[in-house]
């Protein structure tokens, strides 16, 4: 077992890597780095210059993504994939995504040449942001075979498809069936920032993810009559705007009532919208989120309702539009188990939280036992040049990662314990 | 006396007229008529061949108005002045401005040769809306003597000043201190239509305007702090939206609470504005109104006050941006007792209402006696091409305003009755 200070040593390392990966970017100042860039070409080539002391060759699969492989002490045994995702938003923080790949390292390094009675198998996943081709998880997708004819054909905003980029980048898309993970797949575990503000509020640096939470997002329009500001009394109006407001208190008041419900109007825009003119329509946008799918469901039914209600009362009427509904991912429970018992060993009060945010786990999911370790986040900010995580949190996560591996080893998680399919 | 079929007939030609007139538009198959623009030029050529049978000449002066006497029995009488504007917004309706000039027409017509102790000027405004140059009244400003140079050298978006405008249309910006009124006006008379659904609503043709109600625009933004939708629970968010939302329904309760108060927030804006972030940023205009400044600069200082303690509580702070303040003009209060009467003398209920919106009469009162008369605006509908009066109402407001002419000639108002200057 590597002494705390090698740790910390090693934590230090890792804080460093994240930040030399954030110098890998399409653009000169800040961190901007999507699916198959040469910004990611040369994140990827650092990221195996440091695998190399390890005797460890990494290669990119046809979807794009790191993939390299530490041995098990028994040639043939399953294999734990250690990841995430490689590609950041525009304008970046430094540790969103890369830290998991680059924990990835460290823990393998962290265990000294040791062999387990599984391989690891490190993913640097190529595409989770969604910002190239507005669809998210690119990467995941490909191990779990849903990388498939339409989204290969999709285009980004010049033009070029999915499949072009993957040619375009020296790779062959025909390959892509090849980049699924197999049946020697024993579990997935990713450690990523946790992107909000829970951790710091409990004064925690780490906590097990068992869930991802659904989500909905719709549109919400409310229709009134537009109007003179200056020549139509109060009690003759019917202001959009006016009923719209009240729906918003509504919403923040439903999910201040219902436990763990996250709901947030993040856009209002308006006809005519102008100072003096009364607007005769009123749309808002509505993001819905819960780890339960019926309590999100029944909420996203109240609240339409409590729209309907209010639009009566004062002569509107309301347009709902629903663009997206998405269930709830649970993380393998296991799994979930061994986080909580390696976070006590490591001096952690063992913490479940649900993730709001999608997350390659989710899709890796589909196919095997998978789970997240998250790391507190600074001031909850992210998708930021000034996100970060703190050194005492980072060497906690290795400390955690390393009990992780040796539980693991001992007592073997039960093949897709909580699956669906 | 005219017969009420007599009236009745020319309450159809007033009608008939309006419409023609809509047909003298910069833009085929709608209403757009600009200051100064060649539909202008064809409105006031059609208005003269109107008046040639009353034996009228009319001019245009040097601010681009039609400017028409129908002379007094006596000369050297002093004059009453009975118009409004004849330019329209874009897409405009067919009878807000110009009806008050088509009426002030059919009044001379009705008087059938009949000379009064005072002259009559018509007067069609150049200017009203404020659409070409972003300021309005450029017409009856010439006429109260502010047509100055500041006015004169702002350009439209083609970058051509009011100056050059006056000169392109063959006028001589040299005599604008011409058209200024001088002390032989005895008062200013303008029908025009409510543009609202007040005089609907009540079930009356008419109303005397005893006021121009003051107004305040501002711009209020709240700040907080941007967010992931899906990471931040409800309790640490600083939502600027959420706190936006709620200080709209508080402008509307508060409005409620104040009689004759118009309060409309017509416009929200937001950053970042995406579905799946918690505003950062949430900015709103507010136009308030009331015949009272008191009663309205109170009522902008409680506004300000309650947005501030919505932001405290919720961890935001707020930026106040007073745009623009201007007090409430009251109409002469003799000659809206005369109006009272004249309405009753045609079979109306006397009825009082103050404008919420800005009229060319509110510029004249800074001279002389001034005061309106609204007609009932069906579905208080204005600004748009189904805007519309009733044939009755047309004939009501022609009675009064005959009744209205002979009171004046039988009992003249007092000099400037209620004027501050």
């Amino acid at each position: 077992m590597p002494t705390a200070e090698t740790t910390a040593t090693r934590a230090k390392t890792v804080i460093e890597r994240c930040r030399k990966l954030a110098r890998f970017s399409e653009h000169e100042g800040v961190t901007t780095r999507t699916f198959l860039s040469q910004a990611m070409r040369d994140c990827h080539q650092e990221i195996m210059r440091w695998l190399e002391p390890l005797g460890i060759r990494g290669q990119i699969d046809a979807a794009g993504n790191l993939r390299a492989l530490y041995p098990a002490a028994q040639p043939g045994a399953p294999r734990l994939l250690i990841g995430s995702h490689l590609d950041t938003v525009p304008d970046a923080g430094q540790f969103d995504g890369v830290l998991g790949v680059v924990l990835g390292v460290a823990l393998i390094e962290e265990l000294g040449g040791e062999r387990l009675p599984f391989a690891i198998e490190l993913v640097g996943f190529s595409e989770e942001e969604g910002v190239r081709f507005g669809t998210p998880f690119i990467g995941s997708r490909a191990l779990v075979g849903r990388l498939d004819e339409a989204l290969l054909n999709r285009a980004d905003k010049e033009g070029v498809t999915v499949r072009a980029a993957i040619e375009c980048f020296g790779l062959n898309p025909g390959d892509i069936p090849h980049a699924k993970i197999e049946r020697d797949v024993l579990g997935y575990l990713e450690f990523h920032i946790e992107q909000g503000p829970v951790l710091e509020e409990l004064g925690l640096s780490l906590a097990a993810v068992e869930a991802v939470a659904g989500q909905t997002k719709m549109d919400l329009t409310f229709l009134g009559r537009a109007g003179h500001a200056g020549t139509t009394p109060m009690h003759l109006r019917r202001d959009a705007i006016a009923g719209a407001a009240e729906w918003i208190s509504t919403v923040e008041r439903e999910a201040g009532r219902i436990p763990g419900l996250l709901a947030t109007v993040g856009a209002v825009d308006q006809k005519p919208g102008v100072t003096n003119v009364i607007a005769g329509e009123a749309q808002l946008t509505l993001d819905l989120r819960h780890r339960d799918d019926h309590t999100r469901e029944d909420a996203v039914e109240k609240l339409i309702e409590l729209a309907r209600d209010i639009a009566e009362r004062r002569g509107l009427s309301v347009r709902v539009n629903t663009r997206s509904s998405q269930q709830s991912i649970a993380m393998d429970s296991s799994l979930v188990d061994h986080i909580d018992e390696a976070l006590r060993r490591a001096g952690c009060k063992p913490h479940r939280m649900v993730s709001g945010a999608g997350h390659d786990a989710m899709i890796l999911a589909e196919k095997v036992p998978a789970a997240m370790i998250f790391l507190r986040t600074p001031g909850g900010l992210s998708h930021h040049p000034d996100e970060t995580v703190s050194l005492e949190d980072v060497a906690k996560a290795l400390e955690a990662g390393f009990h992780l591996l040796h539980q693991l080893a001992s007592s073997p998680i039960p093949h897709r314990s909580n699956k669906r399919a």
